[in-house]
């Protein structure tokens, strides 16, 4: 049974990790986050989303979402992704703010006039440089914990509980399914809203 | 700031409720999925991942982890996933357990000969009645509450928290990660051995 | 060198196959499917292509140019696809008509009241009998070639040149190009107009 | 029924095209390709392969193939997509060979050690000038027909014919599905024996 301890253990220490987190973004980086993407919709201008491996997949899924309230919203490198045009909104998602393409995505949205906002652990990442707006999502990534500045202070992480950037990816999915919770409430839409858009037939 | 509050209340509510499911996920199926998932290992047999929607995203990131554990695991629809061989695992990911194509596949895999395991959150679903071994994931689903005894019993989740799957979704990323550290403790693998074989080209 | 011949007889014999059906393929099935696209797009509604395996890929290949076009299309299965509605079209693409999970797409979007078109060998599969139109596209597929009359009969292939339903394939991303182009002179659109739409962040 | 005839006409005109890239494309740069493959076969290597938009879709089509042949192949960006190692063989697919993300793997994978294939128009690409084997595909792209000397030269095209990199895509997919009769030719493999890898449940 040793290995399922292990198994409850790990799991009772994400959530405590997601709790801690809940209390330590910064409230102002996700409002602001909020209005861009409410101002976006408003003015009819796509949302990008863009990440590598899980953090990809997590973009994924608030992607998913987003497009169930309406928005106009896109992943970087599906099929029918088009052209980035001015004001399109960027959201790149990195917990160590230094994966190579996704700085390099961020890069060329802005230099096409769209706005980035950089969802990582280190805001000083070239990542979070190349942003207009960053929120700050702590967990321990995938680089070394003495540059984890965010996570070492605020969450007193100093053991590897979970392997590679597990702790940011499953702390960014909550965030987002978060964010998606506040936009429900600002847009006035309920979950029946919701599932009119949701895709009903299902394909893996 | 009123919907900020609302993404705050939330992000720690959904924390809370990985929480609880921490402590109400039954111990001896999550053994007895690792026993499986390690037999497969040794044989050298296949492991399959399959879902549809963000609970197929929750999947790839277990997929994802358990390449860097040294598996030889596929996700059901990417190009170069093989043929399903008898003695191969597959793992089907569904909250409500009624998603008619995961279902299919299950009934299909079991048809040649492999072994289903199904993560829902209903024991009595139709993809729990396709599995050789199901754990039980709490999470309010898609589906309406009234048939979600476990969630309702065990969780007391009355309320829509997080629209849709929500809280299955961010229940079973978390819970996926927590396997994979279980995992690496019964094959005495470190983080150095994953990274060894993440991917070293970053692609989206 | 004698791989290296039979890469060029197949190159050219692949090649042959196409220009037969080229000719082969009914104009006024084409005109037809012309005609329901551009309707779609006249009146604002969804196209949504689905295709398994190599199928699929062909499939993408057709709706990542019709969003060049400035449709309104989406591959059933990517993240941000959204739910079929009425009169929207869906473009099911097997060689056989026999792939069973299109086949039940394409039974699923005719309930909800969507327009199907299949792209196929079989007019008698099961595909094709619920379809609202069928084009049918010559090329030996992986069913038997006992049963593919129109490739037999037409096209007077007896023996495998290409393995599996390669020739299908082969010649349906060439058919799909075709009508791209037709689409561009009734849309009066050139060139540049589709590099306009064209993704400008290049992402795998 | 004009849309129709240039329907056809652009059939007739790739497959054209086709046949002539048959003709044209150099034996010798394929046979070592062949020999590439087959040696990284043997020596249990991997082939990873690297595309974007429809130049990735055909390098998909191509790497099921493979796997279907039994080759341990990868597509860069998929979900259980291991690290690139020493000798492994990295196919890099672009008709401008100036793709920027698909150079910068091929230079990341030459510096782990691997082997870099391209496969390109531009024989003086970015590209090519990463890779140890180029393998030229004639095609007009996305880029100025100018520089194109291959198409100009030796396929005599000057005129848009089809949008976009649409020749090169097309061109391509035929290409690789031939490198796949040679190879099956020298590995003496039957298509029964392509059928028994072949994903026998159906996922888009």
């Amino acid at each position: 049974m040793e290995y399922v301890d292990a198994f409850t253990n790990t799991m009772l220490e994400i959530a405590e990790q997601i709790l801690k987190a809940a209390r330590a973004i910064d409230k102002k980086e996700v409002l602001k986050m909020l209005e861009i993407l409410l101002e976006a919709k408003r003015k009819g201008k796509k949302i990008m989303v863009v990440g590598v491996g899980r953090s990809g997949l997590v973009g994924k899924a608030f992607a998913m979402r987003l497009m169930h309230l309406g928005f106009n919203v896109y992943v970087m490198g599906e099929t029918i992704t088009p052209a980035v045009k001015k004001e399109d909104v960027v959201i790149a998602i990195s917990g160590s703010g230094a994966t190579q393409v996704v700085v390099s995505v961020a890069e060329a949205a802005r230099k096409m006039g769209a706005l980035v906002i950089s969802v990582t652990s280190f805001p000083d990442s070239s990542l979070a440089k190349q942003s207009h707006h960053v929120v700050r999502i702590p967990g321990r990534t995938k680089i070394s914990l003495e540059k984890d500045y965010f996570a070492r202070q605020i969450l007193g992480i100093y053991e590897p509980l979970a392997p590679l950037g597990t702790l940011f990816e499953d702390t960014a999915l909550v965030f987002f399914d978060s964010v998606i919770v506040a936009l429900m409430k600002a847009l006035e839409l309920d979950e029946a809203e919701l599932m009119e858009r949701h895709a009903n037939i299902e394909v893996p």
